[in-house]
Formats: C-alpha cells, sequence, structure tokens
C-alpha cells in the first residue's frame, strides 16, 4: 500500500464524483465529505459508488482508473498505468489518491466483471458469495431414467452438497415443465432455495445492512459482481423508545408490549430501507437472495424479537454469542421468501456482531502490525491487537458524543458545527464548519471534540477540564476572551452568535459541564485502551495505527482526537478514519464465504476483557479526566 | 417366537379387551375384530392398546401378562412366568396367544417405565426417539461467568451438538430466570427447540400418521414409555376429489386451484384426527413435539402442496425421494410451534413412503427368511425379500378391493359382507359375516374375495371365471343352484336376499362382471409378485411368509387369498395379516432414531422394478387371469 499523503487531520474535504455510465442519461453526481487522508476508492466504496479493482487497493491491478480535476501527486503505479497524456487530463489509480482537498472525481463505467472486490479498510475480497447461481440444462426424464426431479437437478451441480426446502420442492415439477429443464438453481450456502426458468445468473443481489443504534445503513450488492448498487441510510425507527440501548432496554422493563413495539420498528427500519435500495437500484426485491445483519448485541435481540433485559443489568448476559439461522422474512423483510439472514455472532453483550464486522472489515485478526480499534459512541467499543493476541472491551461513553446531554448537542445533521478552529490572532477568531453550509444551530459531536480540543490549545481550558479565569483568559487569547461568559450560573464559551448582541442563552455555547461530559466520555474510552495496551504489555507509543470506526468515529478529527486524549498521543497520519465498518463486515460476510468464516473464528481468537469489576478501574478513570 | 396356533385363515374372532387402570373409574373397553391367527398382544398394540412388553414378543420378557377368558394353551413361557392358580385363572403371556376364537382379554395397568416397545409386526425396538427432554439445573450467571444463556444450558448437555432456532432464543432469557434456571430442555434429533420450566421430562408426546388415500390413522404415543395413548382414524377428507390417486392427480390438472384445496383437505384431516387424539389422551397438543407421517408419493406429494402430475402420468417422476425436513405448522398442525414432521422416503411414484415404512414395520430388510410382502389397495405395492436382496414394485390393481367398480360393493362399513362361507350340504347355504350384525346392504374387498374363493371352490364359477351353466350348476350345487340368475343381461349370484321373494336388483349379488373386476386386479398383483420372483430365481413354494398389509389386505381371509391366487398356494400359516403396517412403521421411526435411519438405508438397499415397460408383462398378466 502506498503512503498516505500528508494532511493536518483536521476539517473535512468534498469529493464530488461524476459516476459515468455508456448510457448517458443514466451519468449521475454524488457529492460526499469525507475526513481528510480517506482514498478515493475508499470514499467512494463507502458510499456506494463502484469503482473496478481486482487488487484491494493495492495498487497492482490497475484497474480502478478515475479522472480527477487539479493537481494530484503522481504515483509510480500510475505510471505504468496511464500515458504521459492521461496523466496530464488527470487520470489517477482511485486506491492510490488521498482526498486531502475538496476534488472533482469522473468515475468510468465498470468494464470488468470482477473475481474480486474491494471493501473495508483495503480489504481484497475473493468473491465467493454464500449466494450462486448455476444454470443447467437437464435431460428431460424417461421410463428409463425416473431419477426424481431433485435428483436430476443435484446431480447437475454436483460439487455442492445441496439441501432443498420445501418451498423449492413446491415450485421444482412446474417450474423444470415449464422451462424445458433448462433451469438456474439459486443456492444460498448449500441451501437449494429457488429454481428459476431460463438462465438468471446475472441477477444475484443481497443487501447488507449496519443496524446501528442511531443510524441503519442498507447497501444492496450484486454479489455476481461484487459491486454495490444502491445505499440508503435512515434513522432507526426505535428512537422514539430512548436513543441508547440501555433506555430501549429500560422500555422493555417498563413495557410488556415495547419489545413486540421495538422488534417491529427494527423491522420497519429495515424493509423500508430494502425498498429503498431496490428502487434505487431497479432491482426485484425478490432476487436479494441473502441478507447480512451487523448490530450491536441489542439491537441484534431487538430485532430477533428476545428479551434484551439480562443484556442491560449485571452481569450482562447473552441469549447467544451466535444468532441463529433464519429467513429475511422473519426479519419482516419482502425479499425472496427464503432468502437467508447472515448475523455476525458476539463477543459480549457489549461488543456486539456490529463490532465482530468492524474487526474482519478493518482485518484485525490478519494485520500484523499493532492496530488499535475504537468504535466512537454511547457505548464504545475497543479493540487492541499486536498481531498475534487480541484484546476487546466495551467502554460507557454515555451520549456526549452523539450530542447528548450537552446544552447545544444535536445530532450531526444540517446546523451542526462539526469543525471548529480557534485562530491565535484576533483577526481569525472562531472558524467553524457547518453541516449544509448552513447558519449553526447546535454542536455535533466531532465539533464538540474540535471545540474542547482548540479550547484545551489555546489555553481557555486548563488541563483540568476548568475554564480559566478572565484576567487569564483576556491575556493568553484576547481576541477570544470575551467569548468567555456566564449563562445563568454556569461559564460558557459562545461558538456562534446569531446576531452580534445576541444574549447567550440565544446562541450556541459549550458549557463547562458540556466539558465536564466529554472528559468523562474520553476518560472511559482512554481508560479502556489504556488497560487493554497494558494487559499486552505495550505502550502508547507502540500504536502503529489507530482506527476511529462508526459513523461518529470516522468523522471526528484524528488532530483533536489526539489533544483531548481520545487516542494515544501519535501522529495523525496513524489515525485513520475506517469508515462504517460494521457495514463493510456485513458486505464482506456478503461477499466471501471465507471471510464469513473469519468472522466465526474471531470468536475464538479475540478475548473479550471485562472491566467493569476490576479494582484498578476507577483509580486509572482519574487519571484519564485531564487534558 | 412360539409356533402360531393353527386356524383356517377365515372370518374373524373378536376380542373384548378390558383395560384395568389403578383408578377403576378410568377402567375401559374395547372391543376390536382381527382375522385369526394374530396375537393378543399385537391385536391390542395395533387398537392403541398398551401391555406391557420390553422383548418385541419373543416370549422372553415375560411382561405382557393378561387376562384371558375360557381355555387357552399354555406355553413353557407362560409355565415359567405364572403360578398355577394364576394360570387357571386365564392368565397368559399376550405375545403368545394367537387370537383363534372371539376372546375377553384383562389388560392390567402398565407397571414398567420400558426401555423398550414392541412394534410392527414383532419388532422390538429399543427407545431413543429423536423428542429428548432433559432437565437441568444451572448455575445463574455471574460477572465471573458471562457464559451465554445458550452456552450455559447446552453446557450442561453435553452429549449432544444443540441446534437452537429462533424460536427458542425468544423464550429462553425469560424461562430461564422465571424457572430460577432449573428447566427442561426440549430436543428433536439435536435441534433444541424448546426449554420449559421446571421438570417436564414426563411428558413428551408424538403422533404418527398413516396418510392412507382412504383411511387416515393417527396414533398418539408418549415416546417416553412408548405406549400408545390414543388412537383415532376417519376418511381422508381429500376423497370429493376422487377414490384413489389417479383421480385426484387428475382434478390438480384440471383445476389449477384443486392442489391448494387437496392440500387443505389434507391438512384439515390430519390436524382433526390430532385434536382427536389429543383430547382422548388428555394431553396438551403443545407438548407433541414431534409428527411422523407415512403416505404413498401422491398423499405425500398433496399434503406438501408439490404439484403431483409428474405422478400421474408416465414417466412417473417425483419431485424427490426424501422429502424436507419441515415443521408440523407447515402441515396445518397446531401442536408444539415447532414440533418437526419426519416423512419417509419413497422408492418411486408408485412405491411410496407408506411401502417403505411398512418394510421397516416388517423388518424386510432384517429377516433372513424369503418373504412377500403385498400391500393391497387400487394400487398394489409387492415387496420380495429373498434375506440378501430386495425388490419391489407397484401393481395398478384398480378399485375392486376398495369396493368400487363393483355392483353392490361398498367400503367396509356397518352392513358390508367381509366374510363369505358358502354349505356344501343344502341346510348351510350361505353364510355371511357382516360388519355391524346387522342387515347386509353390499360386499366389502375381503367379502368379495371370500364370494368368488368359495364359487370356485364350489364349482360355480370355473377356472376362467366363467358362471357355469344352470344345469351344471343344480348338478354340483343344488342348495346354491337358485342364486344363480339373470340381472338384466347378466348373470349373478345371489348373495343375500332381504326377503324371500325380493327381486334380484334388490338383492346382495355378485355379477359376472365383478367377477371379472376381480380377476383383473388378482392378476395385475399376481403378475408383479411372480416377475420379483423371478427376478430373484424363486419359485412360489420358496416363499416362507407373506404379510398382507394395509387397511384391506389385513383383513383379507388367507384362504380365499390362496385360493383365488392373489397370493401364492401356500399352507395359510404362512400368510399373515401384518395390520396397518404403515402406521406401525411410522410410530417405529418416531420411537427409535436408529430404526429411522433403517428406513433412510431401505432407500439404498431396494430395488425398484418398473414392471410398465416389461415386454413380457401382458403375457404374464394374461396367464394369471384365471383361478
Amino acid at each position: 500500500m502506498s503512503e498516505p499523503e500528508a494532511h493536518d487531520g483536521t476539517g473535512r474535504v468534498q469529493l464530488s464524483f461524476t459516476v459515468l455510465d455508456p448510457d448517458p442519461e443514466r451519468t449521475a453526481q454524488r457529492s460526499v465529505r469525507v475526513p481528510p487522508g480517506v482514498t478515493v476508492f475508499d470514499s467512494a466504496s463507502w458510499n456506494g459508488i463502484a469503482i473496478d479493482s481486482t487488487c484491494g487497493g493495492h495498487g497492482t491491478c490497475h484497474k480502478c482508473k478515475v479522472k480527477v480535476e487539479g493537481s494530484t501527486p503522481i504515483t509510480r503505479h500510475d505510471v505504468k498505468t496511464f500515458t504521459r497524456e492521461q496523466l496530464d487530463e488527470g487520470w489517477r489509480l482511485a486506491c492510490l489518491v488521498n482526498a486531502t482537498r475538496d476534488m472533482a472525481v469522473d468515475v468510468p463505467p465498470l468494464t470488468t466483471r470482477p473475481k474480486a472486490a474491494t471493501v473495508g479498510v483495503g480489504r481484497q475480497v475473493i468473491l465467493r458469495p454464500a449466494v450462486q447461481k448455476r444454470y443447467v440444462e437437464l435431460d428431460e426424464p424417461t421410463l428409463a431414467d425416473q431419477r426424481t426431479d431433485l435428483a436430476r437437478l443435484v446431480g447437475a451441480i454436483d460439487d455442492l452438497e445441496l439441501t432443498p426446502d420445501l418451498h423449492l420442492l413446491r415450485r421444482l415439477p412446474t417450474v423444470l415443465r415449464q422451462a424445458d429443464f433448462k433451469v438456474t438453481a439459486v443456492v444460498v450456502d448449500e441451501a437449494l432455495i429457488d429454481v428459476e426458468p431460463g438462465d438468471t445468473t446475472k441477477a444475484a443481489y443481497a443487501i447488507a445492512f449496519d443496524l446501528g443504534t442511531t443510524t441503519v445503513v442498507a447497501t444492496l450488492l450484486d454479489v455476481s459482481t461484487g459491486t454495490p448498487v444502491a445505499v440508503a441510510s435512515m434513522l432507526n425507527k426505535q428512537q422514539p423508545f430512548g436513543g441508547d440501548v440501555i433506555t430501549r432496554i429500560s422500555a422493555t422493563m417498563m413495557d410488556p408490549e415495547a419489545l413486540g413495539r421495538l422488534r417491529s420498528a427494527a423491522a420497519e427500519t429495515l424493509a423500508t430501507l430494502a425498498t429503498q435500495v431496490c428502487t434505487e437500484g431497479a432491482v426485484d426485491p425478490a432476487q436479494v437472495y441473502e441478507v447480512a445483519l451487523a448490530g450491536n448485541a441489542t439491537m441484534t435481540a431487538l430485532a430477533l424479537g428476545i428479551d434484551p433485559e439480562p443484556l442491560g443489568v449485571a452481569p450482562f448476559i447473552m441469549s447467544t454469542a451466535q444468532p441463529p439461522d433464519l429467513l429475511a422474512m422473519e426479519l419482516g423483510l419482502d425479499l425472496h421468501p427464503r432468502a437467508r439472514v447472515t448475523l455476525f455472532p458476539a463477543l459480549g453483550a457489549y461488543v456486539g456482531g456490529d463490532i465482530v464486522a468492524g474487526m474482519l472489515a478493518t482485518g484485525m485478526d490478519r494485520d500484523k502490525r499493532t492496530r488499535l480499534f475504537i468504535d466512537v459512541g454511547t457505548n464504545c467499543e475497543i479493540v487492541v491487537s499486536n498481531g498475534d493476541r487480541i484484546l476487546s472491551t466495551a467502554a460507557p461513553a454515555g451520549p456526549a458524543f452523539e450530542g447528548g446531554a450537552i446544552r447545544c448537542g444535536m445530532r450531526a445533521a444540517d446546523g451542526a458545527i462539526e469543525v471548529v478552529k480557534l485562530g491565535a490572532s484576533e483577526e481569525q477568531g472562531v472558524e467553524l464548519g457547518v453541516i449544509g453550509d448552513v447558519e449553526p444551530k447546535g454542536l455535533c459531536g466531532s465539533g464538540l471534540v474540535d471545540a474542547v480540543a482548540e479550547l484545551v490549545r489555546v489555553g481557555l481550558l486548563d488541563a483540568s477540564g476548568r475554564y480559566v479565569a478572565d484576567d487569564v483568559a483576556k491575556e493568553i487569547a484576547p481576541a477570544l476572551a470575551d467569548r468567555l461568559t456566564m449563562l445563568g450560573q454556569e461559564r460558557v464559551f459562545v461558538l456562534h452568535r446569531p446576531t452580534p448582541d445576541a444574549e447567550p442563552e440565544d446562541c450556541v455555547v459549550l458549557s463547562q459541564r458540556d466539558v465536564r461530559e466529554l472528559q468523562f466520555a474520553k476518560a472511559a474510552i482512554s481508560t479502556g485502551w489504556t488497560l487493554l495496551l497494558e494487559e499486552l504489555g505495550l505502550e502508547h507509543r507502540d500504536v502503529q495505527q489507530v482506527l476511529l470506526a462508526g459513523s461518529f468515529g470516522s468523522y471526528l478529527s484524528a488532530a483533536s482526537a489526539v489533544r483531548i486524549g481520545l487516542v494515544p498521543k501519535l501522529p495523525v497520519l496513524r489515525i485513520v478514519a475506517a469508515g462504517n465498518v460494521a457495514g463493510e463486515g456485513a458486505k464482506m460476510a456478503l461477499l466471501s464465504v471465507r471471510e464469513r468464516a473469519g468472522a466465526q473464528a474471531l470468536l475464538e481468537e479475540v478475548t473479550y476483557v471485562e472491566l467493569s469489576d476490576r479494582a484498578d478501574f476507577n483509580d486509572r478513570f482519574v487519571d484519564q479526566l485531564g487534558f
């Protein structure tokens, strides 16, 4: 893999993709915002934009050709791939272009029917999906050849041990005879789920779901090519029951009907997204044969209708680490009637299938480097690998990162401040990045981290996390000092004033209590990884890569995360936004039975460390509170 | 096994059972009619009356004690088992008493919790049902022991590789905690289908269904003891679609909705019987965890909703030889929600799962003797084993045996003549056995065979099957000659005159055409077994035992069957009524996973011989038409 191009780990870059199509009317525009340093290939992939590739972003297949506007470094692989003229036009290999500035990127139509796909964090997956279609032309039966319909079909596919079900047997006699014994067998793993008239081998789809507590993402995949066809996301319809897993578990404990309602809400969310991606991709839902679902233990239990109460109270017990095989129908999905669901195993009540999927996507079990994986959220999951042993744990970070319990907190939606830079000089003052480029309405998680980090950097917050006194503020940051004011009994820092003379209660502010909330959250997390590193006998500086995952973690400013101590004090280039790794893991499981088996193996390979009963936890936690 | 007591192979005997119960109010009376020679044990067993036994009717366990009224031979096993006084009172071992006369039998309450059960034709089955219940008391979870609920339960049952399903996982957390972790696991094969609070190991039931084209029989079994709890039978609700498989298949070909209706009719039949046996046995349907179903290929396909058309037209193709695993719910049964269905494999479109079940029940694959198995019905299945090779075939016998296409034919119901004896002398005339001991209304299959056999014996039918001329009749059978008369253009023999001067059309008669129908039917069958015997290089006299099976075959007079050539010309004691062997096979499959595996093995061991394309079939058929 190429060396990542330098960036300062702050802010966002915008990539404007033009996805070309042989039919010019179908050429589409897509704009995405990503943290700096992510490759163009990953940025596209995370957003469901398919680019040819077979090597997994290692610069060797020379297939992921894109045209980038503006000046872009040329690698030796680019030189081998393109003519001088093409390089001048901006042609580059997408896996080698780091998004360090806003860019316009032309993506040519897919040219190959690939044997491999690139998913996750630079993971190349040889295509061997569980869903397989086989076209066969069978001999018609005679009195001399009275083999049963099933034996005839299965005999023609002798490399698989196929198991039929009743649905298949009900269709088999009719379909065989209507189609003159020329049919396509539809197989998921070794289950023979259908037989379709004629050759339908090109139509084989699956949906990967990342079932988050807050946001649910669906990716429709063409499993025959490994390419994403459509992506859609929406808020989990369980939101009205509470913003985090604990409030939702509590809901089931207080109301016997809540479990059924939460299950329905999950089902509706998944069904809505499934319809959306099928419509967008112009795919018949009946040709979606498999679904992979990655979710935390509570989300998985609620979607399956399993009482989550034991997950929510000590000693935190799951019903099972390995959810059972089931049909998509049982999740309320109206896809192929025998479409299967593959679920990820879980390591513990708070290190669920989403994290196992994430470990798969980031290759935690394969990479020989010492790596730290942090999925930042209300519940924060932490995994450390030294290339040999893998430890995992969970840290209750609280809702601060999702804007909860923060005075002006909000989700990462239009109007949320996501980037904060404090100027050193009077002229610069406060520079804000706002989602949707509209008037700021509040502060989302990454903005919160940025704000605190910047206030620490300029000295307005001391190492203990307290706002400095007014006179000190005036001395060290005269241009900012007047923003430090009182709101009721509390000191606040004004990030945005809608009008020059607006009262503090009408401004977007960061309160002293907000800072404390963040301190608790980051201390929970850093205590977690500190203890895991110690368990492996490692120092902070031994960590070669930090993967920040999850819808929040991926959008966190690396520089700010280092500054506040959320991650070890390392060069920002070692801190990588990993994207929606749960969703990526789900895609991998759909595209490769080998990778799916790898997820199962993680159950054995990863040791879950329970921190809540450790005597030294509180001591360490206090150590980690400061900046 | 003891030598069977002599009988002449004709008529019926009536057994009046008094089934004693520790609670005298529950003592019950049951009367059954069986062909002579059947043991008291089998007569009870076929009718759902449980008698202690562990040895399989070999006279060695000395447990099947009954008290028989009247004089009964005493075997050496009886002498070993009973005191002189008991023998005088009529105590005998039920497996050694042949029912050669009407008998009253007292059955004592069950005393043992047996390890084996006697089912089928003298088959002893070591109890190892697929349904197992295990009571476990589990340690409650702690922070130091965070095993999942499933791991905790499965870990306590470590001799089985249990697979849970979603239904189980939905119940598991709640049931474990409500029952203080003292629960009973419900297992079918290795599927963990439920967990019940407390110790419910004694309540484990299953239902064996014989899904006949005409009659459907259900036996509710206590699988923990191997004893039948209740038996019920009724006409298949598919009757309105036609009396035999071909008319039902035709119905599906003419009306696209007929398949759905036939499937519903089968489901309703099974559900009605299930409710009936559960009510009669006072068993909660939710504690019925498995169902075995034996039916011919068409009945099985229709019950499953699989298009039967390819079964009905050459080249006669089944959808599958091995029906898939399914839930009882999918057959429309309201038992335990995850109750499983086990179905028998089929050897061909006309040698279905019912015959495989019958082979299991009769031990066709285990007995070293040369045996001929005939399931007599509209479609007649024939199996020959020389103790080494097993051949099977099907012969289309037509509806004669079920009373179809016979002028005065009727089913074996009240008013049907089932036994016919023609007196040699004037005084004796015609002696009839009539079901229900009422005024004769018609002739059922066994009465038809008896009537023809007797007419051949006395000479009123010649070897070609033609009624002799009136003058010849007067000479050879003066007492019967006036019964030979004309009805329209046809000669008939009057079996029963309601009034002395009744016209022939008001009498129960046997017409010349009826005789021809029976000739065709018996010729189809005897051609079948003749060709199979030849295939094995055997003569008729090599056959050591003929098993007559099915609801009709079992009630056929052995002497008459020999007389008309339906079976080889052998001493009647070699001809055994085998009972409802399909139902018995279904019971065996429920009581023993080993026997169930044996049924699977039959698929490999038995060779199906297709007769319909044999060049010599018609020649042989003509040879077999005469008497």
